[in-house]
């Protein structure tokens, strides 16, 4: 169990996680329009929360999409500035029928906060409002901090590039802090330092124009489902390469001591399957699995629907069939470009007696930070402080395209310090984030900032 | 427009409508137990319309599923019996977003009559009803008639062979009369002689135990989407030959004259693909598309689904994915032998980074019936008198397990004396019945009976 020592986060704990709930409760659920007044509701709930915090010149400002929080605490501008990024929509909590409490009533079991969002990235973001709280509460804060909170991270960020633009001034920092990620345990602490992109599309195929008897037709006219099978079926060869024609063609191979490197880091095969129930990996040939979660582009269907998915048989032969696929990018992989040759691809091998329609949902561009920097360094010290640990640098499988866009539109570098860990089954039904790593995460959080000014 | 010259049918052609459509607001759909209480329901009203067309005996046997509705009118222990056979239980009506008027809200529209059941089969069923009454009521009954309609054709007749082989004494008869098939079209009646046999299975592939974010596992972990399509491309090769290994061991292949003889039906490739709007058709390199639909066996997919399949997007890697599949079956194959070799095929291929299961749903003997019987000539003769052309032998894809369920326990053979077209879009939304076809079939079964008795 990790001891925290500061004396304000101790006194208030109870409260921070009570508040937490009450951000937690609050179903934003961005991909699904069924929880508009929801999103808009959770934004309104951290704009108060900034404020109460200490926070100034708090404000909900709108996008084409759902709104950006914005916050500020300015000490001294000749102290450097730190840019906090945060979101608080979450992903979809379905399967419902595979939690085991209520995704948008929090619980406490086992010493972890299960509710949807309670790491991704609800939990995460809140930390940030309460170290905020606990250096003006203590008057330890040094540095100049902002806070931009967006509501689209689960859906691809797509109203965030042009905020971004419009309010560069505004969002002006020496360096983005951003928790999002996790660490490799509570025993081996690390920090994120790549990320890849991702590329996100619909499939439709459509067969006969409606559904058809299977008795009738079946064997003579193309079923989309089994049409639609194969299509994906080809896109990988027997190795596990990804066959989409140049697929491969910008994707930065690390060198051989960069790959022995990572593959020192703490990581038992058989504890992995074990966790997952799993007899064997399957990934990329030529590649272990770290390096195949790190620095090798993947495609993934994330979900598959066509005929007749009620209880029982029907025999239909089906007019269409879905499938949306995403794909992990890593470094010099560009999103928009790998979609569109996905398209072309896909489109190419349909057979004639299908129709085929792609449509893309979002991307994210694959980015490495940099470990040379102050901010880095400091969150070094920061992981040292709190988890008696120096912390490894680690290439992450996820993706935040706002590292990129930041980037670019910002010219300004993201330090990736999260605290999750893997059990928190983020996306997935059961999400949970662990009491002891929220507060030792405000803790860290505030350490931070302490290094960083120094 | 086929015209009606039967007197009482004429005259009471409102009310057969009209009685039909109270039948078919009933939704009996078998499949899904929440329609349980509907499925019973439609028994009792059956039963009624037995009664009041003016059978004796007539009842609701239980079995361990939904009850068969027996009823009989025996006239002359001397005179031939037919018993009819039919069902009451309807497919599944979704998608329902795909209807344009309500499944089970009964309209007509362009003299069609549009609802779950209208032609499969409770239409077709109804019209031997109807064809009762007629010929009670006009003094022209001359052979003895049994009923047997079930509750259970839908979801795979599992009850109906133990209540077959308990009712042997009760169910003795001449020839068995079914109308659940179709004709080629109103221009060119058909009595169907061969139907193809199905094995029906539920497969579901497990991967990791929970879903996982695909960032941090995609590429190290199988998907079991990404698997199972690997596994439904692999069951047919490049000239969508079924790569079961045995698969074809059983098939009676026709000789070179038989085909001929069955490519001799009227049939123009052009407007079946504009009518499916596609531009190919597709199926099994060698075979016409007339050939594929009867003499070949097949393997469709009808129903996938697995992972996210709400808006938007969900960058999930699924802990399951499922398929239902089914094949169609010809003469000489074996059902259980099919599903059996499915299911061992299917676990074979599975890689081991997966957990297969395969669930057998229903199945049924493919069955051919004779044309040189006095109930074949009786039929031929009755639609030269309502059609005025004599029909053509025809052998259809569909599956109707009882038949050959008859054969083997009762020894009794089955005469398929449909009236449904190809528009009428069976196990599909929008599912229809010609008015003219509901009529003219009551009058074509009220012929029948006059030549077989003669």
């Amino acid at each position: 169990m990790l001891k925290i020592i500061h004396p304000y986060i101790l006194k208030h704990q109870e409260r921070f996680v009570a508040e937490l709930f009450n951000l937690l409760r609050i179903p934003s659920i961005s991909a699904d329009k069924s929880y508009r007044q929801d999103v808009f509701r959770t934004a309104d709930f951290v704009k108060q929360q900034l404020i109460n915090a200490g926070a100034d010149h708090v404000a909900i400002m709108p996008t084409a999409g759902y709104p950006v929080v914005y916050g500020e605490k300015l000490i001294d501008p000749t102290k450097p500035t730190v840019l906090v990024y945060g979101h608080y929509d979450v992903q979809p909590a379905d399967p419902l029928n595979l939690w085991d409490s209520l995704p948008f009533e929090p619980q406490i079991r086992d010493g972890k906060i299960f509710a949807r969002g309670a790491c991704d990235d609800k939990g995460q973001m809140y930390m940030h409002i309460k170290a905020l709280e606990t250096l003006l509460q203590t008057q330890q804060l040094n540095c100049n901090i902002k806070f931009m909170i967006e509501g689209e991270e689960e859906i691809g960020s797509d109203n965030l590039e042009k905020f971004v633009q419009q309010n560069t001034d505004l969002l002006k920092a020496d360096v983005i802090l951003i928790s999002d990620t996790g660490i490799i345990s509570n025993d081996c602490p690390s920090i994120t330092v790549g990320l890849r992109g991702l590329s996100y599309l619909e499939v439709e195929v459509t067969g006969p124009k409606r559904d058809l008897h299977s008795g009738l037709y079946g064997g003579a006219v193309a079923n989309p489902i089994n049409v639609l099978c194969t299509m994906i079926a080809s896109l990988k060869n027997e190795n596990n390469h990804i066959t989409i024609p140049h697929f491969y063609d910008d994707v930065a191979e690390l060198s051989a001591e960069e790959r022995a490197l990572m593959n020192e880091a703490p990581f038992v095969l058989e504890d992995y399957k074990k966790a997952l129930d799993i007899e064997e990996v399957m990934g990329e040939e030529g590649y272990t699995t770290l390096e195949r979660v790190a620095i090798r582009p993947t495609l993934d269907v994330n979900g598959i629907w066509g005929g007749y998915i009620g209880e029982g048989a029907k025999t239909v032969l089906p007019s269409k069939a879905y499938a949306k696929i995403s794909m992990r990018l890593v470094p010099n992989q560009s999103s928009a470009k790998i979609s569109k040759l996905f398209a072309a691809h896909f489109k190419s091998i349909a057979p004639k007696s299908v129709k085929v329609k792609v449509t893309p949902h979002h991307g994210g561009e694959p980015a490495v930070t940099p470990t040379d920097t102050k901010a880095y360094k400091a969150a070094s010290k920061a992981f040292e402080c709190t988890w008696g640990k120096t912390p490894i640098p680690m290439r992450e499988g996820g993706s935040i395209p706002i590292v990129n866009l930041f980037e670019r539109t910002l010219g300004i570098k993201t330090l990736l310090m999260g605290f999750g860990l893997d059990e928190d089954a983020i996306h997935s039904p059961n999400e949970s984030f662990r009491v002891e790593n929220y507060l030792k995460g405000i803790e860290t959080i505030v350490q931070f900032y302490k290094y960083y000014s120094e």
